[in-house]
């Protein structure tokens, strides 16, 4: 199966990609294919890659909102998840796929229950993901060993439905919910397996205060003196970092993924030291986090949210500026996953998508990151493709009517039952 | 000409909604009418209301974005600006209307240079807006009288349509480049022609400092002060406005326009006092400012950048709530324009939307509003009706592609003709 994107704006030049597989062989010169689109008034560009998710919370997506976070958490959302059944999984996950085709991701970075679940949902969707199963102990040693147990079977499983697209990963949820010995083992089975080790760091005050009354030690710290950081981890969040974490985290090659949405949603108190990060060169990408806490996956969204944030936060027009958001919206996230795509180019794997300039606010188009980033909205996709195949066109999806039926109605029902009691 | 939507989510129940004229005739009897909508699977609302837009700068979208504030007036935006010709003013006013019409809002609120041409623009378009000639003199004598006669003329000939759905202000830009006089003046031809008083306030430190060393005043009480501030005076910004000026405010009836998208892109340094005004009772409302600092004229993202920079900057997660966000947006907005819209009850104006329920971030709906203020974007809304006339349908706008064109050119020829002297 080949594909001819003909006459399309890449770099600001009309040109034509041929994919073949899941590949782009050639730019250029191809001149017919299996299926020709025309690219016409259409800008050729890298898939967003989303690289903090959890995409079935598209179940709670206005299920609670405007809380405290502890009361928001503690009487919503963990009461609405222990409700989670696999189907419930694999309906929100359709859901959150069919929203991000709809917005221009072609890749994600997932952490949530079930993933055996959310990986039918992916490969029948068609997008590529790094899956983890998220994994809470509450530090207790019995607890630890059962959700070892656990994981392992359910990254075996992903494992062995060897889908090129679907890439497992291990997923210790964060340090306070997390113990020593699992975080070690978990380290050691990523250097077994070389899978991804995805985490969150460093998003609120009370987990930082905790870790230091606990450990004496600040929680980057804490995991590099514990030989966890690599550059197979992948942080999200990390509002918090100090300078000593931020070189522990270059030093070691760890990366930062930042959710400039879900921060300012859920208040985490201040903006993520982004030029220190940056001036440190540790690797940084975007996400938008559950749906729960943005309430949208539209990376579009993001990429503006994260530019305005750091504009804002250090009282700087030029902070943050279109190409570098921008980049790490797509290449960003491809180098933070370790995948081939975030690319428009001769090699890389055809995840890419076709924004259609004929829209309002794409209008004028005096500088195209410009209306990417500041005045864009995800719905300017016309096409995606990933892998080498079509998943959007016109604004398209297969299926669509489906999910939103059965998501929507596994989103009522666990909510019923969470309610219930 | 009558309008029947038939069977749309209205305040969670299913109505229809009977339309004649310009107005909402009735909830819920009608089964009848020259145009009939199914309103299925939609939920009906009020149009959005924008308080404060630069609706033809839309022409500098993506001319000029990451740089120093003063650098970007300087060299980009007040060169390009001094090239603008009348019919620059009617494209890009025509180009802000399809972009606001697709992305829900019914009314404006906008200060520009050449607004008869603007008024051109709305009345073809059939949005509702108010109207203001920029009323700049700096503070020059000879200037005052002359900016006087102008903006008179163009009010006076904005009158002269008899469009009901368009009404003249008076746009004295702000205290640092409006003389004493000149605010008298048009304070003077507020109270002789009803008019609002559509200004700047407050965006800046510099603006507030400036106005300190120059009157011993902070801005708001230098114009109360002045005898300036009345019900009538609509207020841009008020980022940096102390206790005192907002007692001012309040005890005046002045209102203040929210625009949190612009504040942050611009780096105003910090967030509006929101609470303070709240609690002072000082009538709110959003607006996205013009197209160069925001640089979409989509009041949903507005909603969202305004719900979520004050959780951000006050660190509590229960701030600016979405029923609260949602009023600014729409009511709150119409109650600043002393227009009868903004709400869908019988007797009201019949400025509303049809949003589609059937939108992957639209679903689930546990909570509209929550999916309205954090999830959507303006792509979810499939109808919009203007004074009892229907302007988009399906998302198809009238004359949509000769307005992209013929903007696009004109902003491309404005800046070309800017950036050779």
């Amino acid at each position: 199966m080949s594909i001819l994107i003909r006459d399309a704006l890449l770099d600001g030049r009309v040109e034509s990609v041929y994919i073949e597989g899941d590949r782009i062989r050639e730019i250029g010169k191809k001149i017919e294919a299996d299926t020709v689109i025309d690219g016409k008034n259409m800008a050729l560009l890298p898939g967003l890659v989303n690289v903090h998710t959890h995409a079935a919370m598209t179940l709670f997506r206005s299920y609670a909102d405007d809380m405290k976070l502890q009361d928001w958490l503690q009487t919503k959302i963990w009461p609405a998840e222990a409700k989670l059944r696999p189907e419930d999984i694999y309906w929100g996950t359709k859901l959150a796929c069919l929203e991000m085709i709809k917005s221009g991701t072609t890749c994600f970075n997932d952490m949530y229950f079930h993933m055996d679940m959310a990986a039918k949902a992916v490969q029948e969707m068609g997008l590529r993901a790094v899956l983890s199963e998220g994994f809470i102990d509450m530090r207790d040693r019995e607890a630890s060993e059962e959700s070892l147990k656990k994981t392992r079977a359910v990254t075996e499983k992903i494992a062995a439905m060897r889908c090129t697209r679907i890439v497992p990963a291990w997923g210790p949820h964060a340090v306070y919910t997390v113990s020593q010995e699992s975080l070690r083992a978990l380290k050691q089975l990523s250097d077994e397996t070389g899978y991804l080790l995805h985490m969150h760091l460093s998003e609120t005050q009370k987990e930082v205060e905790e870790c230091k009354a606990e450990t004496g030690k600040s929680p980057a710290k804490y995991l590099e003196d514990l030989g966890f950081l690599s550059d197979r981890c992948v942080m999200a969040h990390g509002v918090w970092l100090d300078s000593t974490e931020i070189a522990a985290l270059a030093r070691t090659g760890a990366k930062v993924v930042h959710n400039p949405v879900s921060n300012m949603k859920l208040a985490v108190g201040k903006a993520m030291p982004y030029a220190e990060l940056r001036r440190a060169g540790v690797p940084l990408s975007l996400g938008t986090d559950g749906a729960a806490s943005n309430n949208s996956l539209d990376m579009f969204q993001t990429l503006k949210f994260a530019s305005l944030l750091h504009k804002f936060a250090s009282n700087d027009q030029t902070a943050a500026p279109t190409k570098e958001i921008w980049e790490m919206g797509t290449i960003g996230g491809a180098k933070a996953l370790g995948l081939d795509c975030g690319r428009v180019e001769e090699g890389a794997l055809a995840d890419l998508i076709l924004v259609d300039l004929r829209r309002a606010f794409m209008v004028p188009n005096h500088d195209l990151y410009s209306n990417l980033v500041y005045a864009a909205s995800g719905d300017c996709v016309d096409t995606l493709i990933c892998d080498g195949k079509v998943l959007m066109m016109n604004r398209q999806v297969e299926g669509e009517e489906e999910i939103l039926e059965k998501a929507s109605s596994a989103a009522l029902d666990v909510t019923r039952r969470a309610s219930h009691g």
